[in-house]
């Protein structure tokens, strides 16, 4: 039975929930397929997460082997393959705890930088699981910056073998996963040496451990790198290498080779491979930043609506606490954000597979616009939806606290989306420097790519708002937000020329602005994210009440940005302090609009209970309930192991005391 | 051996690291002392936290009550007594993991709400752990509202008893620390009912556990509530009760008593009571919020000064990321909240000692406001520094989210403390409440409370900073943040009236203004927080460069807050773009002088490894040296527990296929 309190909130909704889940999924044959998968994932038994919050790192490593293991099995059972429609759902329903996910980036490092004889060696083998790879980069000492990493590769000519080498503690793998435990291979990434001459980073496969016993091979020193702040499932390792030897063939070999006379040659292009690594911070959104948010929102949304403390009218019942404006201050827009960002996402994904299509026609046009969009954009958005995520954690009080409230793990899982595949404030950077360039070249009247073309239009202008109903206008919000990114990158780029010009090194001046760059950089993502928002909901069909509810969304999150940041908006003058109070009695007005349909907001994004795996998130909103039954499930809850030894001693005598 | 790149950190501090420490301390005879303290608690092996970061629910949990149950002995053996200068420091020197700190509560309630005759029976006990209290206030359904309770106590004339009854899932009491496992006593809060009639919540002692196998006594029901974010060593539990019946001497009868036959007395004043509780809020922050930020910014800072990532300079070696701008920007800004949050809780201290020798004069006059200011900064407080703990451990990048450094267990622990104690959005709106009853009665010409007297005095006016050094001036910002908060309560209150005034219900206006009424209790406390830094500044020596230093964090902090908030100086104008920029160019500055002393800076909170322990936060900055040694001890550095059943059969053919 459904909690009445929750039930009521479903019962008003001003749209169709099952046509906006359609909606989000593509279609409603998506929406079949999806829940296809998710039914035959979470209706097997080996799957289960039900555990999960009560295992150790030990138990959770083991269990995310066995369903990787088992994975394989069901994919066959169901007639599932990679290429299939139903593949990119597989993941999603299994939310995240499987093992052997740097063993597909092993089989890709092969597939994208392998040459054809690598290739019909390694990925047979691989794909059977036949051998466990890993992907070796990042070194204790060196992460981003890959120029830097310290691992040799010396060709020998004498053997034709390479000899591997981590010179010095720094130079130590560290964090790749699959590799502290299960891997038998690894892509090592080093520098290559040929006649004492540094060639740069290159990928070698160098087998690890032994295939007979699994015992570490010869050389080769490896581990677990101990406990993080989630992904217990995962065994990140250490690799130290000792005059490891590897033959002349495992250096992957598709864009360069050593010969057998120790001759370096290079060949074709790598902006392919390049375009590939820009495109996997774009893949990663979807699952491992966009569901994790939903999710949150769903679990808070709902606990909201269950949740009763304190009276809001005086002789009432105490009130629902999503009745308050602080918790729906705290909340909706939030909820709002996971559909910008889905739609955002949406829009880069249809962005890179037109660039891929072009790049395969020999058209690199496209690629720094393309790098530029791709890190600013995992950047903004791993960040607003980290935020977010501990938001809603901290907006279920107590109860969120709880582990089996499910918000810790998707906060401590999501937070890590912030440094891995480029740390946010770097790639910021990155796409500051593409600002800059652009910025330039529009002044002096050259051409830029399409999503900077604003950047030549300096107008000084005003915002034209007379009363805060034209504050839901998106085009007045969205000429706020391009008006301000367009003054943070100009003023920013006149800093900068500044400095270079009253005689600072570039290097130096580009340092002093880089807190400066990072605002511009966001702004410029803030203010594309809020145009495609609002440029979706226009596009969208009118009826059964998904574009007016879309509508408010859009409104309210740009609302919400200026109302949060609103220095940037006022400086100079472009909304002054009138319009500013419009802004925000506007944005307190949607709130409660919103509210009324928080719910079915939410049930649209579709997560089954045992997806969420939230004692507070659960559909039937009996929250009491599931805590006090899961918690009893716990493997604290057994006599104190601190009894015989430490407090049977002190208590065997109070009795007589009392 | 020190890491020469932190090393060369230390010889150019520009003031005297020692003379500090002794500013913090309170004198050089208080860290002398605190160092003992140190010492022989660190020394100890039982008190050893090295496997901390290892071990299970259950393992931290066993060892807390072996540590609680050696402090014991321990303060015994050393001359410690609750009273001596040396108790302080014991908590802080034990970061936190041990037991019994709940069964303290109870010893506390029953000092501060029993009976002479029952603290006569109860304290000896409890003082010597030959009971094991706990208490029991928060339930599954009811928090902050505590007249929401639902845990009844029926008073039964007949048999003399109280007959105890949680009747709903929702009245289970839930939360309460050593209830899960170790205690056998608890004070329940509960309704008291006579004849029918209800009185209101009343303390009750009631035994869970039988003294003599630790057993649950007769109706019963108790366990732990589960894994949590933090806190595994504490037996958070749960506890519901079915017809207890316990004995009427033990409802806690200070101020409130119900004699055999029935008649319900109330004596005395709680008022006393009622201060303390309001106490609690701000004797938590040094332990548990400041010297968490403190832990986090030296484990930050110096990994910055030891971690080399990219090249600043072209040609040169790879930088310190801490020469880089933003990573300035990230952790200097926290470094100086923490010394900010320092001096305003030592200004709060002193407030409330000084409160607590007027009230037991019987002079209540200041309760309103040491409750309005022991809300809002608590609030305050924990949040900057829970939001300032996750800067530090995301600037560390990949090695900040290992839990060897540290920083996961500092933001997961003092998270928790934006929500104990009082939710911190429902603590602002407490302080809101005084600030805008303290706004109209000055506005009507009447007397208010000292730290509330600005708001008597509007003043229209403008910045009168005409450059940047302007606005290094402890003058020109204190003055900055004081017409901010009064211009948000005053714009806030008028607000609350317009609404009222347009018919809307006291409720309804309170509530369509509490964003509103949550920024301005904040702006209040900010002002507040950079008025005593400045003052506090100013009485310093000025010799040994300490006072130059603490200007300038007090500067930084200042014009982070404004550069962080530009809106709310902007919005009237107040500082205008012009000046704004002034700001930034300032606050940049800043950034780079702060950078010179950050080492020292940190070195002055005087942690030791083992207090820290944090492989990145060491003395010796031998950051990959550690966290490769200590991985190494890690369970999961043990051959695959997945390999026998799972990889062995996927990997045994390959061999010869290879």
């Amino acid at each position: 039975s459904v909690n009445p309190d929750l039930a009521s909130e479903r019962q008003t909704a001003s749209f169709c929930v099952e046509k906006l889940t359609a909606l989000l999924d593509g279609g409603a044959e998506q929406t079949r397929i999806r829940r296809a998968v998710v039914e035959a994932i979470q209706s097997d038994p080996v799957f289960s997460r039900e555990n999960q919050y009560f295992e150790t790192q030990n138990e959770r490593y083991e269990a995310a082997v066995r369903k990787a293991v088992h994975l394989q099995k069901k994919m066959h059972e169901m007639g599932w393959t990679e290429n299939g429609p139903e593949y990119k759902y597989i993941y999603r329903a299994l939310s995240g705890d499987i093992a052997f996910l740097l063993h597909r980036v092993f089989m890709r490092s092969i597939s994208v930088l392998g040459s054809d004889k690598q290739i019909a060696k390694w990925i047979p083998l691989a794909t059977q699981l036949q051998l466990i790879g890993s992907y070796a980069q990042t070194e204790l000492g060196h992460g981003t910056y890959l120029q830097g990493l310290e691992t040799t590769a010396v060709f020998d000519i004498a053997t034709q073998e390479f000899i591997l080498n981590t010179p010095k503690i720094s130079a130590m793998k560290w964090w790749p996963g699959d590799m502290g435990r299960s891997a038998t291979h690894t892509v090592v990434f080093a520098q290559l040496y040929i006649h004492g001459k540094c060639y740069g980073i290159h990928p070698f496969i160098v087998q690890i451990r032994s295939l007979q016993d699994h015992s570490l091979c010869p050389g080769i020193t490896a581990g677990d790198i101990g406990p993080k702040m989630n992904f217990e499932a995962i065994d990140n390792g250490y690799l130290m290498l000792k005059n490891v030897h590897i033959p002349r063939e495992n250096m992957l070999s598709k864009f360069c080779e050593v010969r057998p006379d120790g001759t370096y040659v290079r060949q074709g292009s790598q902006k392919i491979n390049y375009f590939t690594m820009t495109a996997l911070r774009i893949s990663l959104i979807s699952d491992e930043v966009l569901t994790p948010l939903m999710k949150a929102c769903t679990i808070a949304i709902r606990y909201s609506v269950v949740r009763r403390q304190s009276k809001l009218k005086p002789g009432e019942q105490e009130a629902k606490i999503l009745d308050y404006q602080t918790q729906q201050e705290k909340l909706l827009p939030q909820l709002a954000a996971a559909y910008a960002f889905h739609f955002i996402n949406h829009y880069l994904q249809e962005l890179f597979d037109g660039g891929y299509r072009e790049i395969q026609r020999k058209n690199f046009d496209m690629l720094p616009e393309l790098h530029a969009l791709s890190s600013g954009f995992k950047a903004v958005i791993t960040h607003h939806c980290t935020a977010a995520v501990e938001i809603c954690l901290r907006a279920c009080g107590g109860h969120g606290y709880s582990l089996l409230s499910g918000l810790p793990s998707l906060y401590t899982k999501i937070l890590a989306s912030c440094i891995y595949e480029g740390e946010n404030t770097i790639l910021l950077l990155q796409t500051a420097r593409f600002l800059i360039k652009c910025f330039m070249a529009a002044s002096a009247g050259q051409p830029v790519p399409p999503s900077v073309t604003y950047l030549a239009a300096v107008k000084a202008g005003k915002c034209p708002a007379k009363n805060k109903s034209d504050f839901l206008s998106p085009d007045i919000y969205t000429e706020a937000y391009q008006h301000v990114a367009l003054r943070l990158i100009s003023s920013t780029a006149a800093k900068l020329q500044d400095l270079i010009q009253s005689g600072a090194k570039k290097y130096d001046a580009w340092n002093q602005c880089t807190v400066q760059l990072v605002q511009a950089a966001k702004a410029h993502c803030h203010y594309i994210t809020v145009k495609n928002f609002a440029e979706t909901v226009e596009k969208l069909e009118t009826k059964a009440g998904i574009q007016r509810i879309m509508k408010h969304l859009c409104d309210l999150f740009a609302l919400h940005g200026i109302f949060s940041n609103t220095g940037a908006f006022l400086h100079d003058g472009y909304i002054s302090a009138a319009q500013m109070d419009m802004v925000t009695a506007s944005y307190l007005d949607l709130l409660s609009v919103i509210r009324k349909d928080a719910v079915p907001l939410v049930d649209a994004f579709d997560f089954t209970d045992k997806s969420l795996n939230s004692a507070l998130g659960s559909y039937d909103g009996q929250v009491y309930q599931r805590l006090y039954e899961w918690a009893q499930k716990s493997p604290t809850n057994k006599m104190s192991p601190a009894y015989e030894k430490y407090l049977k001693p002190l208590l065997h005598n109070t009795l007589s005391k009392l």
